[in-house]
């Protein structure tokens, strides 16, 4: 299944894609929350697809996407998860994996505006594959860490690098802003993505290419992931694990290449869809 | 007034002291979560108490306590933010406050057991107080950032020195674990606390005094500190910031000493109450 939540910012609806058609599934009643994937949602809502499949209503045209999971308990990112990022930002290789976390206020619509925040010159962009989590998680060993995977999404890690290295750490204190993590367009269940250590993921700013890689080039995959975040915090339903972003950063380029009002954000995995942001600078309410 | 939430741990019902004595306030109706604090809840409270006094319900005898606050959208920690204790752990003084998050799967009640998580020989204490968010806070001016503090309440910023610092950043990684962050007796809101910048904290292990402070040591202050973090992050009604510890953390002893199985913790800030936790190593359910 692909689940997405569309509706006006803070009023999402729940729908589903089949065959690139979007239909509404609130009348299955509640969010895609962590009650929801604990609750066993993804079978319950496959169950409610199939008996309702000639009655779905389609989601109206035009509508915009939110994030297609709702607000988790954390977003936890790994750092430096590609070798060749880690070489571009003159990191060493980890000898094991970097955690930090992300403010959940950061999470918007793959669709949505990325805001510059205020006093920020130093905002950059960052394609990853992202891991909703479906049960809750304490202690998983890597052979059982696929059981506890919800699905997968396109997430856009947005970081101010200003903020996250020279501004007296730690790096959550440049990866929160507000718009900092557009996620979607859908999420995909974990049966959808066939093969997850080998995804092709790129990012273009106005149409240049920026990133171009691919998740076959992990340093820590996606079970080892998993596994690892669990032996320091508990993972509940509905959590987000981003998994790290390849090369072709602004932070790698030399002299450095930081958005700028006006800039248009492309990024996109294969097999979870495509987001387009515009660049904007912060505008008081 | 002082909040309380009460009863089995992820089954608390809400409550209140007055004079000491407990009260359950449930009849009020829902949790003291983000919806309360951005719903006026405080006030709403207050008249409900007041239009009930004569028949509010005693809490019964022996009954545990949970976190007075449900769990947030995030906690976000303040590092390094007594000198005393930047110097015991080697670090430099701040140019500016640091910033990191604890896991908010970490929450648990004043008097339940601290567990030393799987693989960790290096578990510690941290008395710290911390500001409970009242409304939604983004870019707030040093000057107003008071009008956005719902409350106090005592925190034992409990992490894990190796997990920290030592495993390849960043220092989420320490402070995250399951039972790290014991938080109450209760959430005082502000009008109880007269001067916030001078309250004394203390921690003992085993009843020998390790840490004894006092936040007119902060080197910044609570207003600074909520203005400082809502440039960037937005605080959300219900939000967690803990402020940071004074010196006589174990990292600190030379050499340095860590908690073990048996130890018995407690702690106190003057206005706020105290807490006791019983150390215990892990065990899997």
């Amino acid at each position: 299944m692909k689940l997405i939540r569309w509706g006006a910012a803070g009023q999402e609806k729940t729908g589903v894609i089949i065959d690139d058609v979007w239909y509404d599934t609130s009348a299955f009643g509640g969010d895609y929350n962590e009650q929801f994937f604990n609750d066993n949602g993804l079978e319950r809502l496959e169950q409610f697809i199939a008996a309702n499949k000639d009655s779905l209503v389609k989601v109206p045209e035009g509508s915009r996407l939110g994030s297609p999971v709702a607000r988790p308990s954390k977003i936890v990112c790994i750092g430096l998860n590609y070798a060749d990022h880690a070489k571009e930002t003159n990191a060493p290789l980890p000898p094991e994996p970097v955690i930090f976390m992300k403010s959940t206020t950061a999470m918007v619509g793959p669709f949505d505006d990325v805001v510059i925040p205020k006093n920020s010159v130093k905002t950059d962009w960052e394609v990853e594959l992202a891991i909703v989590i479906g049960k809750k998680a304490t202690y998983v060993e890597e052979a059982d860490a696929l059981d506890y995977i919800a699905g997968y999404v396109l997430h856009n890690d947005v970081s101010e690098r200003e903020f996250q290295i020279e501004r007296n750490g730690t790096w959550d204190k440049g990866k929160g802003c507000d718009t900092f993590a557009p996620l979607g367009p859908f999420m995909a269940t974990r049966d959808e993505i066939k093969d997850v250590d080998n995804l092709r993921l790129w990012l273009t700013v106005n149409g240049q290419k920026m990133q171009d890689g691919n998740t076959a080039n992990f340093i820590f995959n996606v079970p080892f992931v998993v596994s690892y975040v669990s032996q320091f915090m508990t993972l509940l339903p509905g959590d987000v694990i981003s998994t790290g972003t390849p090369a072709g950063v602004g932070l790698g380029f030399k002299p450095p290449v930081y958005l700028k009002h006006g800039d248009v954000i492309e990024l996109g995995i294969d097999g979870l869809g495509t987001q387009k942001q515009q660049v904007k600078n912060y505008v008081k309410d």
